[in-house]
């Protein structure tokens, strides 16, 4: 039992109890006691992983993945996550077409839902689409279960959206927290959330959305730069002003990556494409218009090469905390996979030396994802976390049989 | 035990024992004991599943899944049976083509089924295929285990041929059975089969044949409406008539839908294409003559729009059994996706306001698939079913780890 | 406990401890001691499975299958040795394409692999690719997992490559021992392994490399004959002459059908395509071009139609050992699917009445491959694999719940 002591422990100080039968959609909809248990259970699944104690709760149950968009490393996680846990996933592949909504969608929820616990859903193609989708499919699998159709009520879980990316930030934010020793340890430090030039083009803007709408709850200063142009969705910004007021932080902005990177403890500089020109897309998408999408594309393009200096190079993370010492710098954040500089493309959002600097850490990242997913459904699905935990250790069967 | 008592003693009342090891093809081919047997697991499972006692019989073994067409009802509804039962689906993707025949499909049954425990076929695109297909496959397996190239048998289940659709009409039966509160209740009640408008093309016969030759077992009056020129086979009208006899029901015809509802206690409105259509169209594919599908196709399209008044309407509605009285009327059946006038397009099978009415119905109807298929795989793989049942109640592991 | 003494004391007598974390890539790359107790796993899992005792080993894990090619019989193989030690299989679909090196694969590595146990690699169409690629692959994890970034390492499993086919030849292997009665029956047996005719075009060498690289091994005569412009690679031929000396057997060569089959004990005749054609062809997709391949492809069609002769007929089987005997005759070999004269293809590798004869014992052949992934899986990841099958058949859950 000792091994997760400290874990059920910290919980027992928390008040997450709303989150049993809910789903994850935006971290800011979640209280501060929330986005900790979540850290904490996924740590206690690790742990429980590591000692080769397997925390598998189901014995049967799917685990639904629709996604809307090709993408090998959430998918996986989703994967590892469901598997880790007992379900077994099953695909519904709609292509990459808006999914139709209304009856459809009502049915849809309810036809697959008959043994699934949790359903996860990426949709960040469509500005103002994606997060609306999965809430409609979340409250038709809950009138489904409410109704006496579904035996059970998947959770949904946001594998991304067009406005926020909860699975991939609290993952890089229960990476800085390790980072850092703790929690205790993050306030005042300095979190840089920057764009970077990429060659490609319409780069969803969910994750930095998600950084500056969750990274400044810790009392850190989180300062968003990017060139003129690439404004992310002013609610989202609204929220982040608002988190660092209640949590003691800062929210900071400016058109800069000097400015940002410097004395930074984290940086965190990748692509997005602007929020007005996503806008238009779905809108271009909408009305079936692809030649306007193709000339919406070149001068995205041709915007984007106007700010080929916007690079995450070394001697910009010369600037930042202790950047002039061997080693030093801040923590180098991407969530993958980064456009670097000679090695995936001509010129990208990184130098290869500053991103072969940063590979083990940018892996230890990504790591965490799978055990954040398994939390948010662990949290979803079980009752008495602390209880369900102990009753794991006790059960004792190993997930590699000896 | 209590909780499965009522379904061990309802088995021990059956005769059911030439189901262990076989198939399942049409269920005109299974006594009237064997279908009871397979309503019945079907609830003895459910009913383990909502207590948290886990029905799982596999510690390890695929379901192999072999689909012609697009499905995810159907889809979904094999892979949660599967999974509940504890096989992982694997699926055999072979395109829409005809498979080949002969060597070919003796090879693909062995390669397909070291580790099988069941194998899900779903072929209904050519008229006396894909029934045809079904029997070969499970016959190159049979005879892989009897050769001991196989060491478990597969057991093979119809999720739609071109003559039956076992799995969606035991749902449909099962869910008017708990409808009326049980199958002694059914004795006189009128069932309207009837043909609906679709503005699609060359939906398959199955739903309608596999309703009149399942249906017309229980003493009930099954009467089936379509326009001219939409027959379906005339051995399967044959099957209904017998069966009708022998269950002291009746079989009737009409080319009315007016005459079908009226005092009907269940209606199952919906599109099929006419039989002689169909095998023309198998004709033309083996022949690759796609100009000659075109031309049928349109053909078939405008005989369709002679016939739009073939709607499921209000007004339908209440010349059936109580329809009058509010919140009286028929039961509506529908397999799903349906067609929906004005919401999933223009014209088509029901009104909108009768499909609101029945949609919580309509999905509780279709809730009932998994665990019928379910019931299929585990007649076929359990000696002594009920002994089994009580065995999973004294080994009591939760579905979901508490 | 009895059932497994017999596989528990072998392994006692073998020495075959560097395979625990290891990965399996050529035959000829593990010890004669490796081999056998590869050999000796699969029986014994088979046996567990027999008598309905659950070898799985693993509650959770995910096992990666990365497939450069269609493949229905290894890609169910791969999926029923997962299933039965409990790992759920998840694709990983890179398309056809040569798939991206250095940066990207070491990502990818490491992305797919936080909860993977095995990832099984089939990429035979470049020659020197697809090996290099699998080994880069399984470089990257055990970085991976060395870094800390996983908390497994998984084993790779060589399911095809350009060099060799291990999977199917241990297959193969086991299948001959079984049909002989052990491997010491096998000293001084001769095996033909013969190219034959075939319409297709580009069939991959590994399987013929593979055979004389592993058959080499067992005291047996192993003639390699093809028609001149068919060569296997020159390594792959080092090896099977060094392999004959050490184990007191022959590599011997011929450029005729007729005098590999005299006196053959075992026969394996199946077509391949010319390792220089191979190089060539790599070459030609590496330049992108396109209009060479085509030039190539009518060329080496052109060349094998040259050697229609080459097909194992009932003529030439009587020139094998016992031939002219009453179901005398060498033990036909074939990894499946075959070219079948008049069957699968007009004239082809083998004459229907011969394949007739054999295919119970090819579908045997077949059998044993998802049991000599298992084992490798198995001995890559269970540290003392005698205490560990001892403590399965303890643990005593069923396969099948009774």
């Amino acid at each position: 039992m000792a091994c997760i002591n400290q874990y059920t422990s910290r919980l027992d100080s928390l008040n997450f109890g709303d989150m049993f039968g809910g789903d994850f959609f935006l971290t800011w909809e979640k209280s501060h006691d929330e986005i900790l248990a979540t850290f904490t259970i996924a740590d206690a699944l690790r742990r429980l992983r590591e000692n080769n104690i397997s925390p598998r709760i189901f014995e049967s149950g799917l685990g639904v993945s629709l996604f809307r968009d090709n993408s090998t490393r959430t998918r996986f996680s989703f994967a590892s996550a469901c598997n880790l846990l007992g379900l077994e996933v099953q695909d519904l592949d709609e292509g990459k077409s808006q999914i139709a909504h209304g009856e459809t969608v009502r049915e849809t929820a309810n036809m697959i839902s008959f043994m699934a616990d949790v359903i996860g859903i990426r949709d960040d193609m469509y500005i103002g689409k994606g997060g609306a989708y999965m809430r409609e499919v979340a409250r038709a699998a809950r009138e489904g279960y409410r109704d006496g159709n579904l035996e059970q009520c998947p959770a949904l879980v946001n594998l991304q959206c067009d406005v926020d990316h909860p699975t991939q930030t609290m993952a890089d934010m229960n990476h800085i927290i390790h980072h850092f020793g703790g929690i205790d340890k993050l306030r005042g430090k300095k979190v840089a959330m920057t764009w970077a030039y990429s060659p490609s083009y319409g780069k969803p803007l969910s994750v930095p959305q998600g950084v500056i709408g969750l990274m400044t709850r810790f009392g850190m200063e989180v300062h968003l730069a990017h060139p003129q142009g690439y404004e992310v969705m002013p609610e989202v910004e609204a929220v982040a002003k608002k988190n660092a007021e209640s949590s003691g932080g800062k929210f900071t902005k400016s058109a800069s990556m000097e400015e940002a990177f410097r004395d930074a403890d984290i940086v965190y500089p990748k692509s997005w494409a602007p929020f007005a020109a996503m806008e238009k897309r779905t809108d271009l998408y909408g009305a079936g218009d692809f030649d306007g999408i193709k000339t919406l594309e070149k001068e995205l393009l041709a915007q984007n090469a106007k700010f080929k200096n916007w690079e995450c190079t070394e001697k910009l993370m010369s600037l930042t905390k202790n950047g002039a010492a061997k080693d030093g710098g801040a923590l180098y954040l991407h969530c993958l996979p980064a456009d670097i500089s000679g090695v995936s493309c001509g010129e990208g959002e990184v130098e290869a030396p500053v991103f072969d600097r940063y590979r083990i850490s940018l892996y230890k990242q990504a790591g965490h994802k799978p055990y954040i997913i398994a939390a948010m459904i662990f949290l979803s699905k079980i009752k008495c976390p602390q209880e369900t935990l102990a009753n794991l250790v006790s059960r004792n069967i190993p997930r590699c049989f000896p």
